[in-house]
């Protein structure tokens, strides 16, 4: 069983392959480049442990040299800081990295921020492959070409776009993943539901408990038609002009919450799922969505194990973290706001009250 | 008296002007841009000295708020722990810095290049404007978009290709240049003769003395055409995948004994002047090149005031050293060689021996 996406821009196309144990063959497919002189995996300290050997194995293959630039795993060590460390190892390796050089980011979305990052940046640009070993990664992050490291002022404030010359997912990775992790990617896989299509909402209910059992044909399903949607969004508009922004929904919420709860004491995407409901609070209010949707969104994040309500943060903290988002703009805070599954309208008019209105419901007053 | 280079580069063309007093309109150009938020001014702390207020006053028209950010000067903080510091002065701006914000870098190379870098990473790349302030950066850097910082194991190694949105370039300000860094500026001017041009190189030989005295009206026409030669550079070939490579003239035995003599023992223009006769050396050795043109180069190299002569660095450390630079591919050092004034080759296959017979040469022997 597998499934590809193709990922259209010109010049940076690049093809997604989703398959059960692909992993063991990615030395096939950075054989099948042009020209490789090296190549340089990028892994935290916790995934080099599990799939670095295999990986390395993989690589064996491959005639050119490979070495592995392992790093402390953790959202907290995503900075420029440890982007210096690892460009002192990736620069003392022998033979010497160059422009044909490539990197492999072998991880979770840290990883693949941080490394493509350096790709982005090393010698100014050289290639990179993208393995994502958790769902959230596989399912997002992973395709996009979006990279970056955070600064203590915000996250991903500091990055570059540059698209991977492939992304190659195995499912079987997901199988160490912890159930909050699992949980985290099943939201961002909501949230491109309902942006995108009605299909993949059906699926996530239908197949909520083999998805929660981690089963590999309901994984290669889901994770192929996700990264269908994103690969879509993303070759309408790659740096984020216009279209892109409508996979910010659930983020505007979503991003202050988890900044205000404190990153790491709540994932990602239950961040994010709490943000949707917040959204579409906003959206019934405003009479743009109907009540028995906003419900029926609110159901299938339950089915997958995700909060929907969550103890009530400040609304005057919250609203004074989005102004300070990086995609507001003079004071205009930006929200992608449903009118149904599949079709959403990007506002940038969110007032103070229907901030504190749509915290107040999640906290369930 | 003033000129205008166009850089046609598709999206993200754009001008460069040179005109004396041109400094004072800034604020014109600035508000000339659609849509600017706020402005950052990074520049080194001698030249935000020298120039800070000046600029801050040209800004004071323009309909945004308007910060300096600064930098200590000299080439060894043109590093990533640099960029850091300017990021989180950078993050600290309020109202806050968003993908409306532009930067102006007001300063030589290491400003343009370390300004650039930081426009290139903030928020994924916002806007810059280069300013810059010495004849090196004039002439070379600030047009073509290169940005990036040096590491430990080389210069340049850490960057990204991000256009300016314009080049302002005020002559008068070349009038605090100390001689060193004026010769610097005007080396690469004969490099740009030699790789492109027969009339500047004759302009270079024929107005000596006023440029050396940075007589404004001279000093103009010799900005403009070297802007012009590099933007058609440049144009052919942003990111260097062939045609640009020629502007690596000089720049192969340069960097080498840069690095070797240690940088800031001297100038990067005086290296490149002393890379250029190494490698005209090795043009007439292999018979692509008359000893009497490259003689003429030597005379216009001496004229303006730059060494063609030094002591004799270690052949086999030179060669070390160009083995590691980032242009080296699989062990095959590339060269850019003149057939004749504003005809050049692009070689891959230089030898050792050949290093050694110019290194010999250069010293003199």
């Amino acid at each position: 069983m597998n499934r590809t996406v193709e990922v259209d821009l010109a010049k940076r196309s690049y093809r997604v392959e989703v398959q059960p144990g692909l992993l063991e063959s990615v030395g096939r497919f950075v054989q099948s480049l042009p020209e490789v002189s090296s190549v340089a995996v990028v892994a935290d300290s916790r995934v080099a442990e599990l799939y670095g050997l295999s990986l390395q194995d993989a690589l064996a293959q491959v005639d050119a040299p490979a070495s592995m630039i392992p790093f402390p795993a953790g959202e907290e060590n995503k900075t420029l800081s440890t982007c210096q460390g690892l460009f002192d190892k990736l620069f003392a390796l022998r033979p010497p990295v160059d422009r044909s050089s490539l990197i492999v980011t072998l991880g979770g979305g840290v990883t693949g921020d941080i490394g493509g990052f350096l790709a982005a940046t090393a010698l100014r640009g050289i290639r990179f492959l993208q393995c994502p070993t958790t769902l959230l990664a596989a399912v997002d992050a992973s395709t996009g070409g979006k990279t970056g490291v955070d600064h203590e002022a915000g996250k991903n404030l500091i990055g570059a776009f540059h698209q991977p010359v492939g992304v190659l997912i195995d499912p079987r990775c997901l199988r160490t993943l912890c159930p909050e992790e699992l949980r985290s990617g099943l939201a961002e896989c909501v949230k491109h539901a309902v942006i995108r299509s009605q299909d993949l909402l059906r699926f996530l209910e239908d197949r909520k408990a083999d998805l929660l059992a981690c089963n590999e044909e309901a994984m290669t399903e889901l994770i192929a038609a996700n990264v269908a949607i994103k690969a879509g969004v993303v070759a309408a508009d790659e740096t984020e002009q216009s279209l892109r922004a409508i996979l910010n929904y659930g983020h505007t919420f979503g991003h202050a919450i988890e900044a205000e709860v404190g990153f790491g004491n709540m994932t990602h995407g239950q961040a994010v799922a709490l943000g949707m409901v917040g959204a579409n609070r906003v959206a019934t209010d405003r009479g743009m969505l109907s009540s028995s949707t906003a419900d029926r969104v609110e159901s299938v994040l339950a089915g997958l194990g995700l909060a929907t309500r969550t103890e009530a943060p400040d609304p005057d903290v919250i609203w004074d973290r989005m102004l300070h988002d990086k995609k507001t703009r003079k004071g205009r805070v930006k929200l992608v706001l449903p009118r149904g599954i599949g079709d959403v309208a990007i506002c940038d008019d969110l007032t103070r009250s229907e901030v504190r209105a749509a915290l107040e419901y999640l906290s369930g007053e």
